[in-house]
């Protein structure tokens, strides 16, 4: 508790010296405000540091303003529309006919320092509503216009630096000398409000950040992340294409990437019949029926394809998800408690209707295939299944070699239930299980409160990406929402008829945007087991090409993806061309390898082995595989 | 030559001695012609017996008269429709409101008994159209209108036996005394003219033979169908089912027929890769557009699914063939001599519509996963290529165990080329080159002239079905077309750019039909590398638990598909029911086997192996896939 006078602003009473660097914004009761703003009555307030998570946000916010700021000084006529925050940055899209140069970005940025060293007060200005559209009118902002013409609000707040105004709910840093370490990273054409229908605008990215050293790492971060990009080592290697005939969101897995994507789902496949998962196929397809049934066609049908209606009046959909299959398979015996747990899994094809602006490569796609499986247990069962399904995630990423990961557990408001599904008792059973289940495989996890499914608790495993951020790649979903909503019965050892609960689960993901992290993963140096191809022999001359196509032979015949460069071309050359390929293995066979019926290997890295005889190399190679896949139960 | 006076009826001049048997009706010019038909001018005339293929076709249409004649007897006020032959024998469709019940079938048959001893005389008589329409009207008879109001022709032919008569072309028997060996075979619902709009009718289905014998040895086929219907054997061993809710003809895998198919899918991609194939994965739509360039979408439109078209005008369609998606990875790159042949497989699922009346199990549905492959390849490489598919089929059918197969070449029409792709230099070269792959691989094959697909020749292999009918599997077709259509292009060693020619090819065509012909073919008892459970291990008492559940788990740890049955019930009782799942081996633990360690296992068959211990067991099973699988190249 401190006492000040009513009429004091923030920042005449921010603290000299703070732990977290400079302060920059203030919340009361909770809510961002500027420092400058004025304290008229009882209320909490904490200090919002640069350099906390808050604290970059309006940082950058600050920044987007610096920018379009700078835009305006430097292009006249150009008019603003929206520029938000996004992760590690922000954007501000601009009504202009030519996209911007290189050359423009520069003068942008050099304009932004000019301004920045100026260090412009940053001043809030509230407006009413009508007031500001005439205002923005006459600045000829139609934008801004159109923006507060759709607003309810009664007074809007406006941002000034210098002469420059914008229209913002702020907060935003005290002044422009605040902005010290940013840089524009890239330009793309964007539509007014996302609609395709709209005009096109010029959106310019930008990041920034409370210190140089940070903004340096967090470059290299992004430069390494463009060398990884799933969408670039992907043509580089072969690994996949898009097609403009067939359709945007619809990626066509080449013959290298295939390799990979086999390896994947006979992997996953064989370890999960191996710990007693059923594998099903069931068609990609349904009658509309089947999701009113699940609730999906109320709920989800603006991601779900358009119906397909037949002459006969069939209507058939295509899937979004593959639980209510599933359901089916379950619903076509009477099943006793004997039967349960039964773990059905499929390699399920799914199809989400995606804007086209949001497409990316194999990360966001129209149609993809789901490691899926659904178990449908008692109560009872929850906590050993949940154990289960985490020892069987632990393994796999064991075999991946992820070690960047964490578990969250996602459960549901307790101070609002409204938002979950009504089952106290399931909900507390469940929340015990999930947490028993965490402990009794020792691993740590954070709590999301509120952050449940409505249909039940959840956990989720995120795994820490190229730039820093962090993705959901396997999950365990409780639910009991389904089997009480297609009546799922089971008869109990008391001869009762009971409802089984089901858990949803992912483990690997679906195959494209588990290639699509793999990829950026190992930046396409994939490990020996999944490599497409895992040795490329090399012929140092002619007179060697009979016993290399022997050693190709030989290996290929023993089941290994080898390939044979027997061009006329230097040697120097062709390891080149396997390094730039990322193949694990280059075998080189020359003068000596011919004499000595050896071969001689280089790793990827450039590392040369020992020759030796194929069938050692070979066996060397075996061992590498089994300890990729140590822990492997088959 | 044989000079006979005009008028003379060709029954007054049948030989009295025929090697074929019975004769029945003849051909006058190549027209099937009724026996008391006369003779008016100089003409060829051939013998048509009862015994031979043309015979049975017309006494099966007799057997439908006399059938429609005894119905019309029995109940009266029933109207009749059509009554065709099918293969092996005949329907006819009535207007009856009931059913036919078991009983009424019997009746219909005894009457039919005594319509044939009387021996009618088989009458034919033609009358004006108009005439036909007013006296079928007086009989009541509105379908036989409603037909004759649509044919254009001005005579029509009506027959009669006793006072009953049709509406038909013929030719007929003589008389009804000729039908000997009959039996109707079943009833059904179907829609007049096949329309679901329309009214339902009921359908009779017979069959009828020359001899009694020759029917008794198709009943029993019949019967032996029966029991491996796939429909009935899927349901009984939980292969797959079909869901009402997701949709007809949209089959569900159910785990153990999944495992089938997964040993299925592995076995042919990996055998297909150890050849050379590269295997992709693509969409399993596209733009209609796609089907636009190809031309399906002109041609094939009716058996194609509608299209889904999007708010961003988006329009995708499910593809009802694979081949434009690998002519977009084809045309990916520009392809120099050398990349050639290329040999792009997937298993890919299609998606064609069909009636709902036509749909059955898995040998007739709407979605399918196609063994699909096409190589693109110079006109040189046509035989070669050829000879490799040819060898691939052989291989497999091998390791299926098909013996019962033979080769058909399709070539075009010499005599009417216009119904095929006018390239007379491709046409000559691929007939060429496909007779020599052929004799290459040392094959008998039969040619069908004018047979071919307009795009090219192609070999087909013929399997005989359980009911000895024969049945396409696999498919080698050459396709001139679809490279012209999309301009396909490789560069070839003199730097001039050529068109390629493109070979679509199935070995074990869809997983669908794949399935529903093995578990005919193996009635259900799959061999041991395909079998889903290879292995029941079964306890005599309680006391046996503990080393019955070691066994099982040391053969399930060394990869065995095996099941322990540990109840409480009668060896007896657990043996018969291993076999009627048709599992190759159950194991059985029991006093002798704790103490000495070892298993006594029995073949599906019922035959007794000598106790080994599991290692031996193991092995001898091992032996066994490796016999089963011989001649793999892995």
């Amino acid at each position: 508790m401190k006492e000040i006078n009513a009429g004091v602003r923030i920042k005449e009473i921010v603290p000299a010296v703070s732990n977290n660097g400079d302060i920059i914004a203030a919340k009361v009761d909770g809510v961002p405000v500027d420092l400058d703003r004025p304290l008229s009555k009882d209320c909490s307030l904490e200090w919002i540091s640069l350099n906390s998570p808050e604290g970059l946000d309006i940082l950058r916010h600050s920044t987007a303003h610096l920018m379009a700021h700078a835009v305006q000084t430097l292009f006249p006529g150009t008019q603003v529309t929206i520029g938000p925050t996004i992760e590690d940055g922000f954007y501000y899209d601009f009504k202009r006919d030519e996209s911007f140069s290189p050359e423009e970005i520069e003068k942008i940025e050099a304009r932004m320092s000019e301004l920045a060293a100026k260090n412009l007060k940053i001043s809030r200005e509230e407006m009413p509503r009508g007031k500001a559209i005439e205002f923005f009118r006459r600045l000829g902002e139609d934008y801004k216009v159109e923006i507060l013409e759709d607003i309810p609000d009664e007074t809007v707040s406006l941002y000034r630096e210098g002469d420059w105004v914008d229209l913002c709910r702020g907060p935003h840093v005290p002044s422009t000398g605040v902005i010290r370490a940013y840089k524009l990273t890239g330009v793309a054409g964007a539509y007014w409000r996302g609609d395709e229908k709209n005009e096109m605008l010029q959106r310019i990215y930008g990041t920034s950040w409370s210190t140089r050293e940070q903004l340096e790492s967090y470059l290299r971060r992004l430069e390494e992340a463009r060398k990884r990009d799933h969408r670039k080592l992907g043509a580089e290697l072969g690994l996949f294409m898009v097609s403009d005939v067939i359709g945007p969101g619809l990626p066509i897995w080449l013959p290298k990437g295939a390799v990979v994507r086999s390896i994947l789902e006979r992997y996953i496949v064989d370890l999960e019949r191996s710990v007693g998962y059923q594998h099903v196929y069931t068609p990609q397809l349904a009658r509309v029926d089947l999701y009113k049934r699940s609730g999906h066609w109320d709920h989800f049908k603006d991601n779900m394809y358009p119906p397909m209606r037949f002459e006969d009046k069939e209507e058939l959909v295509l899937r979004p998800m593959n639980c209510p299959h599933h359901i089916m398979i379950f619903q076509h015996e009477l099943h006793s408690y004997r039967d349960l747990p039964l773990r059905l899994a499929e390699l399920g094809t799914m199809y989400r209707y995606e804007r086209s602006g949001v497409l990316s490569g194999l990360s966001r796609v129209r149609a993809m295939t789901l490691n899926d499986a659904h178990i449908f247990c008692t109560p009872d069962q929850i906590q050993t299944e949940t154990v289960g399904v985490l020892r069987l995630i632990e393994q796999v990423y064991r075999n991946f070699g992820f070690k960047d990961y964490w578990y969250r557990l996602s459960l549901r408001d307790p101070n609002d239930k409204t938002k979950f599904v009504d089952n106290d008792e399931m909900w507390n059973n469940a929340e015990r299980c999930l947490r028993q289940a965490l402990s009794e495989v020792g691993v740590s996890y954070e709590v999301g409160a509120g952050e449940a499914a409505y249909y039940g608790p959840k956990i989720d495993v995120q795994l820490r990406d190229v730039l820093g951020h962090s993705e959901t790649l396997s999950t365990v979903q409780l639910d009991f929402y389904l089997p009480e909503r297609f009546g799922l019965e089971y008869v109990d050892r008391d001869g009762y008829r009971k409802r089984p609960v089901m858990i949803h689960r992912g483990v690997i993901s679906t195959m494209e945007r588990m290639m699509a992290f793999l990829i950026e993963h190992y930046a396409g140096n994939f490990p020996l087991w999944l490599a497409p191809v895992q040795i490329r022999v090399m012929t140092v001359t002619d007179a060697h090409q009979e016993y290399g196509r022997k050693v190709y032979e030989e290996l290929r015949a023993s089941g290994w993806r080898v390939e044979l460069d027997a061009r006329n071309e230097k040697l120097g050359y062709k390891i080149r061309e396997a390094q730039l390929a990322k193949i694990p293995y280059a075998v080189v066979i020359g003068d000596r390898e011919v004499k000595d019926q050896t071969v001689s290997p280089r790793r990827r890295g450039g590392e040369k082995m020992e020759p030796s005889s194929v069938a050692d190399f070979a066996e060397a190679l075996t061992q590498e595989i089994a300890r990729e896949l140590q822990g492997r139960p088959i």
